[in-house]
């Protein structure tokens, strides 16, 4: 006689495949996440239902993410990570431009009124401040700092230029757009951001 | 027999001096609340406590404010409007440094954090983020509109140049750090905010 299995996934694991692996199981979780997120926003995402749609057990999902926000998060920044991604082949101020629209458009998504809205309670919930700076942000700008840097050493942005600034004064000056809304985010918007900081906007000697 | 007052305020009136006019009993308020929240921040902010302190009724305050956060918001534009002031008198670039380290000061106070939670409640509350730009975001985004526009008019910016678009990326850079602290806002932070826009980043020809 076998012990009676105890793991909770049993049920829901597909048969005749074996045990998932770790890091299978989790990628499938995000993706299942990532998803849901960017069509529904978070109003509908409880741990029940992720644990049903990636077929994993709610324990395993609470081991892995403390929270709905830092659940949330970790599936945004993946579902995004290939539509914001940067071409290092183009000149940065084509690519810059590019991203910045399509991080516009991610961002009028469901799942980008959802960043908005975690960004505006992780004012009054520092746990979730930290999951946004662990599981979203830091990464974001960590992606944005190499790809100015990589212009910087190809003789693109002037030596001395501290590129952690900009990335404040491009992406930055969008979700002050966003998340203070007197002033619409447009395309021209947008393209004047990158042409304000490479051009200057002192008179030309 | 004189008919007793109904005037809630009357308790409160300073004798002898006759009944204040409603402009200069607003103004009171505003100043009552302005130093509140730029001491306490708005934890400690009701209705009850401002009627106490600026001696109107509860009231009187309901009537031109709906609600705790467009007092706060209201009350604090007028307590940073002088400490935030333009000087068009120096030319801008200094102007705009000096007024970007004053903001900053502003922002570390217990009243900055408030503005702070007011944004992070307004993505999540229509009423309030309606009356965050009414009454705050809107009338400083028109003050730095104007003294931006008036330095591209003396050629210190460049024509052609939308001025609405600085305002992101000097203000609204700063709301980013602040709002999404993953880097901090230094001297150095604030200084660089001026100088890559006006001088540019791009390498010098």
């Amino acid at each position: 006689m076998t012990t009676p299995t105890t793991d909770a996934d049993a049920g829901t694991r597909p048969r005749g495949r074996g045990r998932r692996r770790a890091d299978e199981v989790r990628a499938d979780v995000l993706a299942a996440v990532g998803r849901l997120v960017l069509d529904e926003g978070i109003a509908g995402l409880t741990f029940e239902r992720v644990a049903r749609i990636a077929g994993v057990s709610k324990t395993t999902l609470y081991k892995w993410w403390p929270s709905r926000g830092a659940l949330a998060l970790d599936g945004y920044f993946h579902a995004v990570e290939r539509t914001l991604a940067f071409d290092a082949t183009v000149d940065v101020r084509a690519d810059l431009r590019h991203q910045l629209h399509s991080f516009a458009e991610v961002m009028a998504t469901p799942g980008g009124r959802a960043l908005l809205q975690l960004i505006g309670e992780s004012q009054l919930d520092e746990n979730l401040a930290v999951a946004y700076r662990a599981l979203y942000s830091s990464g974001r700008r960590l992606l944005a700092h190499d790809r100015l840097t990589l212009a910087q050493q190809n003789g693109e942005i002037r030596a001395g230029v501290d590129v952690h600034v900009l990335v404040d004064q491009l992406w930055g000056a969008v979700y002050h757009r966003l998340l203070i809304p007197d002033e619409p985010v447009t395309p021209e918007f947008l393209d004047a951001l990158v042409d304000n900081l490479f051009d200057g906007i002192a008179p030309k000697k």
